[in-house]
């Protein structure tokens, strides 16, 4: 009883769980569990990419306030990182060679993430999917162990599956966004809506939860950056992205131009003048 | 041995474990889990509903003897409104995104709701369901886990699904009812079985175990007023209510009548009367 | 290791697991389970019955040697009667709202139903459904923790299922039996399998572990009685009784004459003679 | 890890797992778990086999080196024959009401069988079943509970189900011999394969783990004595008989000249002239 | 926390987990359990090879730097050759006589794998079948029990199911090869593609994670040897080889030339010429 008393006196007392993968409020997460979820093709384009150290290097840049691996990359690589990169752990993922319903196995514990040193947890739920009730009760289960050892939580919301037509529909990704507060994310990674406005609505209904855009698959820098600032705009707290970075040869000069946007709150012209990043659309 | 005998003259002294959430042993549940069961878009007409802050304000007001939602709102919201809400803990709930057969993730462990300061469960069992027998021993879990801390248990007793034609007749709503008296819940929520007769059968088979009406969409006050009234003179020992309180600009004026209703024993006319509820029909 | 040699000396000295549930090595089980397993409807011909209250004072009987019930009865209404009826935890159980395979879901944990004082638990076995493997498993959990708690365990023993064409032929009900015997039950209750010797081969190859018959549905007094002589004649040690009983206006003088015919080894004619039940069939 | 030490050079001092259930390395399996595989039906010949002390009298004959029982059995009689009679805990098996896919329950914790007293294990697995690999992690868990307890583990090993056309080949005999050395068997019972070089194939594959033939349905005392001896002569351990011994009117014949081939290395017509084992074949 | 904090100071002490199996960071396992995959049938050309003894004493050749068997001859046969064998505890697996969705059975608990004195455990995934999301949890289970005892990971990376039309394409492989990496392994057995330019893919995008190639089904010395040396020239680091060593009538000459071509890193002709394997095709 006096240890729940003190638990709860500590509880309001403590910062903000995701403190730690965020500066000023805000978040760039840079995800790279393609290798899992998409295979080495997504490498293939710039070969270094498959190699965890390149993309461990880039993970150290000042823009990036968390880095998303799954399991074996944390154990082999972040021992050598853990002074310059925060570790997210993504804790559940599967291999596109899977043809079955959506799904994600949990391949990773909490208690082995906090070991390692992790700082917040990943974690996708498709809501809709067949195994949504499954999955959500895995992230009850991931989300509490975060909470017994003071861990953030970002959740992948991705609806998918028999029911959604169109999973980025402005109203699906209001109700992604929305699963995130409900179920007890500090950080809802949702998928862009297509507009300002929708992007907008599902950050209304996110309350203290905050929203980060996903990245997606690769485009020119001008039209990265917009999207971000757009994101941004219409209340979003910042990005998780990967393949338009790493994909690129030298992702330096795209990290500094989304610092500008996120963190300095400038627009995408001023980011691409400050910067060394390419300022005409392919 | 001894620890038994303790615990048994203790759980005969023990005030009844839904004191609680209730006042003078009627409820009156304020229910705001529809972002993870509807979506945002039950925040539609009243856009400020969609911010946990705005409805956690209205269950301040002193008629509500609890105010349920899922784990995330509670995280988030609820340490700044321990002085002045009672928690009742939503464990599980499903988003309708899905469409599998009818089923609910245990998204709250009774363990982390006592943590944060819940009094009291709350837990959906769809009896009829495919899944009725493995909703009945997740509520097991959760009931005899409530039992431990000495929280009360809410079931909302839904039945649903393929053998069922009219969920709300009758002998269905009785059965709803008596599933909770059964299996050990203390409030027992139910659907309004469209009738005085069809309700007092319900409430005549509950036994010791309370039932409370479940609020259903959005009517006039006039009309939501009276099938309150008709549940309370039927046997009924309150309200759980969700849309019709948070979906009014304000809701206060409602809150005020339903607390003549079902405390004051008063009439839908003397309610009215006495609040600025509105008196016409729409 | 010197724990487990103590354990077994005591084990052998201790009185038999249903001592508590048994007089003079017979039984007679009331059993209320039928606002679940059956639903109110099974209250409307003697409406007072589906208050437990009512049913509980008729557990009171004298001749009532066990009392079975679902938790949520247990709770609510056992402690006020603890001194007057023996608890039977009836701890699985399912709505017949349910359409799909014959189940029962795990209402009721045995260390919950010890702490509430229950003497015995009682299980359900469908033999021969789809579920048979999975309840076989339950079952084992529950009698082992019953063992650890030194309750006695009672087995409803009910075929059924898609390879059963008759489930109270002379063959099942003898296999309905052994299954209690085999797995583990102090008594098992079966149906009662249509004569003198089919319910005879069915105590045959039950050794040690007890036979009760299955009341069924309401019949006369004579009838009843004269089925219930039967049984025992055939070497059952008695009854486990529940329509036949609440669903009388009166119950007393039915109890009165099933004590004369099961403890007192007397006919259905004296039986009759020396009590209140009606003599003639209906 | 000085536990772990300790532990692994006692692990290389203790004797054979499976000594107590052996003698001179030969085994006399006397299997009774009919009542719960096949039903009553099996007792019909001889009634007086329904009851488990007529069998377990017959377990005393000293050529009988174990005695497989299911738990209800065990729990009921075995206190009384614990000085006679060497328990061997059939932990699995179901009942042929059952129409589903090859499977079989676990109906009996190695933790309650070491308390009882057994001193080793049944288990049975079908490979080639549906459920081959959930039967195979079930009896991983008993294989390894029972060697926290020093009990031997002998498997059941039948192949079954949709892809086996003759169960009894030799190349499927052998390969579930095979099983029982792979998986963790101090001894595997198999069905005989039809042919000394078969039963040969199959003795030769299982290295350190002992074969014992299954007996099988009932044939005479010769025919069932020359194939014993044939399996003897072919590398087999020795037997484990159920129907061709209580199903016999008088077992005590049958199990002399069975000591005589097993324990005394002699031939039928040898064991026939010794005892009073029928000497023709019907 | 202290524990933790010396925890993760150890940990970044501690040599490489697969040291134990691996020697200049490069290996040759040994992998029998072919009894439990295949059948005896494999044994049938050179009979011997069923006999466990055999092949242990096989595994004593200085070349093996890990021998990999299930637990059944771990248990009998480890004990009298831990001074000589390297034990890599195999884990899942599961017989041929199985006809449903590729999937293994866990055999083995690390715990016990541990006991018995394994120095690393090996694990089969099955990317792409219908069974991979719980086949990846269980793997999960394993490889952070493993971490707990110090033991080395092996993945046996086998993408298999209705969605992969060549489970042996370059795209395929290198993804097989990834799965090690990104799910914590730390040597991935895959294999080989067909080309020294597949076998390169699969090791660049395997970073810290050795590869070791399948041996696959036996063919002549030279076209091993060649097609080994082929792959450790792509990246390998070594091979995992069954049928190839125990299906020869002399093991011995074949191990002495893969040591040349593993560890001395020598041509396919230097090796044959420096020891006694065949140096034709057949």
């Amino acid at each position: 009883m006096i240890f729940i008393l003190c638990y709860r006196i500590l509880y309001q007392m403590i910062p903000l769980a995701d403190d730690a993968i965020t500066r000023d409020e805000k978040a760039l997460i840079l995800a790279y569990d393609h290798g899992l979820e998409h295979g080495p093709v997504d490498f293939a384009d710039v070969p270094a990419s498959a190699d965890p150290e390149t993309v461990f290097d880039v993970a150290t840049h000042d823009a990036v306030t968390a880095f998303a691996v799954q399991k074996g990359l944390a154990e082999a690589y972040y021992p050598s990182y853990e002074d310059d990169v925060t570790l997210l752990a993504k804790l559940n993922g599967t291999s596109n060679l899977w043809m079955g319903e959506p799904d994600s196995a949990v391949n990773w514990s909490v208690e082995n993430a906090a070991d390692l040193g992790a700082d917040a947890i990943g974690f996708t739920l498709y809501g809709g999917a067949n195994n949504e009730v499954e999955m959500a009760e895995e992230f009850r289960d991931a989300q509490e162990a975060a909470r017994d050892h003071d861990m953030g939580v970002v959740m992948w919301s991705y609806p998918r599956g028999q029911g959604l037509k169109n999973d980025t529909s402005g109203s699906t990704i209001a109700y992604a966004a929305r699963l995130g507060l409900e179920l007890g994310a500090d950080i809802t990674k949702i998928k862009y809506p297509g507009s300002a406005d929708a992007m907008k609505w599902a950050c209304d209904v996110s309350g203290k939860t905050k929203v980060v855009m996903s990245g997606g698959s690769k485009t020119s820098d001008r039209e990265f950056l917009e999207t971000v600032e757009t994101a941004m705009d219409a209340g979003a707290s910042g990005l998780a992205v990967g393949r338009n970075v790493f994909q690129r040869e030298d992702p330096t000069a795209l990290l500094d131009a989304l610092e500008q946007v996120i963190f300095q709150e400038k627009t995408t012209d001023e980011a691409l003048a400050a910067t060394s990043a390419e300022t005409t659309s392919n």
